[in-house]
């Protein structure tokens, strides 16, 4: 079979968050990561990590802390209050996945080294925090994609963060790297499909800002 | 013609820095950004914005401030001192981009805003910091996919950190944004190519960090 074209996947990868519990093969695993680490990265350094977590306790140990979190979130942000019935659907998905995080077959922990040492000599954090995140997050996107065109589901989420001390420590992970991502991974329940954006014409300014084209 | 495999693009898209002047007609400028607006986004909020800049005197502009930014990095950085040859090729090519940024069809700057602000009410920075980041170099990186797909070249740079506020001010960028990053863009003097990479069993932890397969 032909490998699926590239903007048809691109064009069709979206947020999956009902996931059965099947195992994932090892050697689509492995695959998945090979096109993470394909992507550009910082002085092509390559400073990343990538953690596949299979173990029924260790992602029990994720599940508790994630969904602890998750409750906060959603109690403490913006998130709270009446939401128009597409996103409340959203907001339930992932509630969902928040309390049945262990029952997914693999989590990903996307790991990228925290200075990007050359620019971190110069004193300037904004242009270290662009090539430390500007190396891992093309790679994660590189790795949902790969996942799509696979056919597994998978979902970006970044509230890890408020729990990833207690990762780094369950986990091993050396004080250097950070987590940039937790990316709970299986096969999907429903279908891929068509993301909603809003029209390109409305975020791209031609030469100056505000300058657009309908 | 059938659209180029997803893994076949993911597998040969590298960066790209000697570029010819001829332009990128529009309709490919904007399949490109449409595939970069496919990315996932904090909440999906889409809050970024790509502004394209084709302008003569703008490119000139920029390649004055990249120009003189990228030499003082190399003077300052550890980039300096001598390298291996593949590096000193990468710095040459860095070098001969910088100094003919003004000669490449287009210049891309990928905008996104600087809070998240459900998880920036929340005072905590790593969250807002993943959030923001999270969402542009997702869809910085099918934007550089899409390019290499249409047979434009590409490369993600991120030193125009060091002259962020020029840029602003100059291109009319609201304050509330931040350019992640700097991408120029056009038709390829060399060929598209295979990635040199480590192996992919490297950058693999299984359930603990340093827990590997050969």
């Amino acid at each position: 079979m032909a490998e699926p074209g590239i903007f048809e996947i691109i064009y069709s990868t979206r947020a999956m968050r009902r996931l059965k519990s099947d195992p994932i093969p090892e050697e689509v695993l492995k695959k998945i990561i090979d096109a993470g680490i394909r992507a550009p990265s910082g002085g092509n350094a390559q400073e990343w990590a990538f953690m596949l977590i299979q173990d029924p306790d260790l992602k029990r140990f994720i599940r508790d802390y994630y969904w602890n979190t998750w409750q906060q979130v959603r109690a403490q942000g913006s998130f709270s209050g009446e939401l128009p019935p597409p996103q409340q659907r959203m907001m339930n998905a992932v509630a969902d996945l928040a309390a049945n995080m262990d029952e997914v077959p693999a989590i990903l922990l996307a790991c990228v080294r925290k200075e990007y040492a050359p620019i971190a000599a110069m004193k300037n954090q904004r242009g270290s925090n662009l090539a430390v995140y500007g190396t891992i997050f093309p790679a994660v996107q590189n790795i949902l994609l790969a996942c799509r065109a696979l056919g597994v589901g998978a979902t970006l989420t970044t509230i890890h963060s408020f729990f990833e001390e207690a990762l780094k420590q369950k986990f091993g992970i050396p004080e250097t790297m950070e987590v940039a991502a937790l990316i709970p991974m299986g096969y999907p329940q429903g279908k891929f499909g068509p993301v909603s954006r809003r029209p390109v014409e409305e975020v791209i300014h031609w030469d100056r800002w505000g300058n657009q084209k309908s």
